[in-house]
């Protein structure tokens, strides 16, 4: 059963763990971080958020590292990214107890299989974040636009110990839903992510509204989102073909928006390929559907990661 | 008629022109050249080969544009870039006489059609070079390795004014093959051409051998290649399918390379992006041949094109 004050510790402190975190520091849960390379700057000064939403500070409990973690947490909540090389199995360990849920909170699809194996006996959860953030410096998020979160239980349905969690964001100022189906929701984020991350980066670096103004790279983004919805399709969950078009539509009407694959590579952080496109690939081998072009952009990307990774 | 020391009139001084050109004025052939950017550096001190097979020197006569040309030309050998903004049928005018033949020394395909409509009297030929040179500077051309040409009359047959030429090549040192079916040949260069040059490019600029040395890349060039393969079947000019295998072995032994069009993107010069995929794509279209993956390329070297002209 859950305390009043559920205790949350929160891996990562990028913009996303950084951001909601804080916010659901300001909630009556008890929210401690886990920081690696901002640690020190965090358990100095805590974190600022600059946000559209209003300011704020706060100055949580951080620790180096998920061993030195000592309560036992209501909810992990996973906000890293869906990297190779993040051993993110590894370092939940320390911080699984009885009665400790997993909550990721990440981008991509087929994520989460990996977890539930190796936790089979752990509640698992599955959430994305619909907003606009980035880590501007160690421990200083800048929350830009938009904020939502849909989360549900992994595989499917919905139960008390996430809509407990969904209540705590909502109290915190965050516009939450609970859904039973999350997998939908991780097919129809995916459209957009698949599509306009990849080619913002192998265009060389442009915004969305540059993608959509050639002709050319407009009909390939159309072409990507329908090898997504196809798949959704083969997979049970059947987008509809007309978000296509709404979807389009939709990114025209945004202020031109550098994609968070974008900003990882002119960062020369690493990108995730593998949560936001590779697994797609693998889905269609599986259900033996036909996704040239997703293919195609995989390669590239892996490629192009291949030929960064070597001139650092 | 000929007259025994044909008058040629090479148009364009890069790597190409530089090269056969100046070999072509070892045989005994009145060679020109016309030069727009290094006009000056080459009528003062001509032409510098450096060639694996052999350092030389010429001193050409040199005009600043077709217009200053005072002769009746034999050949118009065309050795500029395929590129839109190249006003090629403009620059032919002044240079077309009676007995005037045009040579398009040029890569891609589907690169004669416009010439051929613009002057339809005007005997055509079309020739593709198997050639490593780069020009290193104004009037200096380094010959690394290889340097065969293929040529036939457009767009089909050979003819003995093409032979003539022919010969020319040969008595100069460069080997040289007439064919009667010389887009049989553009669709064989093609298969290479159209995989890694823009594969070199949107990997942020890899070489062959890093290209190959990736499982999914390697793949991804294993099926522009099968749609090119495709195409030139659909065009009536039958490949082999087993072309794909042994062009990717022949590149694997072959010293890793850098492709023209990586080379031109990192000078930020233009790409040949219609000549070696977008004409592809044409094709593809008139023969309702589905070729997503030379779509999918097309597409982002183009918006990549775009947004390098943008941020020059």
């Amino acid at each position: 059963m859950l305390k009043k004050s559920p205790r949350i510790a929160v891996l990562g402190t990028g913009a996303i763990g950084g951001f909601y975190g804080a916010k659901l520091a300001q909630s009556d849960a008890s929210v401690s971080f886990i920081a690696r390379s901002d640690y020190n700057k965090i358990a100095k000064d805590g974190l600022e958020i600059t946000s559209k939403w209003g300011d704020f500070h706060v100055m949580p409990e951080v620790y180096p590292a998920p061993s030195a973690y000592p309560h036992q947490a209501d909810y992990i909540l996973v906000t890293l990214k869906v990297l190779p090389e993040v051993p993110l199995i590894e370092m939940l360990g320390p911080l699984i107890k009885a009665d400790t849920a997993i909550v990721l909170l990440q981008n991509g699809i087929d994520i989460e299989d990996a977890i539930a194996k190796a936790y089979p006996d752990t509640p698992l959860y599955s959430a994305i974040s619909f907003v606009c953030a980035n880590r501007i410096s160690p421990g200083h998020i800048h929350h830009i636009d938009y904020g939502q979160v849909v989360m549900g239980r992994y595989p499917k349905g919905s139960d008390d110990m996430g809509d407990i969690l969904c209540t705590l964001f909502q109290k915190s100022g965050i516009p939450c839903k609970s859904v039973p189906d999350i997998r939908f929701y991780r097919w129809r984020k995916l459209v957009w992510n698949a599509a306009f991350n990849p080619l913002s980066v192998l265009s060389g670096g442009v915004t969305t509204d540059t993608i959509l103004a050639n002709s050319k790279s407009r009909e390939l983004v159309a072409q990507l989102m329908a090898e997504i919805v196809t798949l959704s399709i083969a997979d049970g969950y059947a987008l509809p073909f007309d978000i296509i078009a709404s979807q389009i539509h939709d990114t025209e009407k945004m202020v031109p928006y550098k994609t968070s694959m974008l900003l990882d590579f002119e960062h020369h952080r690493p990108m995730e390929i593998d949560a936001i496109v590779g697994n797609a690939c693998k889905i269609a081998r599986h259900y033996q559907v036909s996704t040239p072009y997703l293919d195609a952009i995989y390669a590239l990307l892996e490629l192009l990661n291949q030929s960064q990774i070597q001139t650092q």
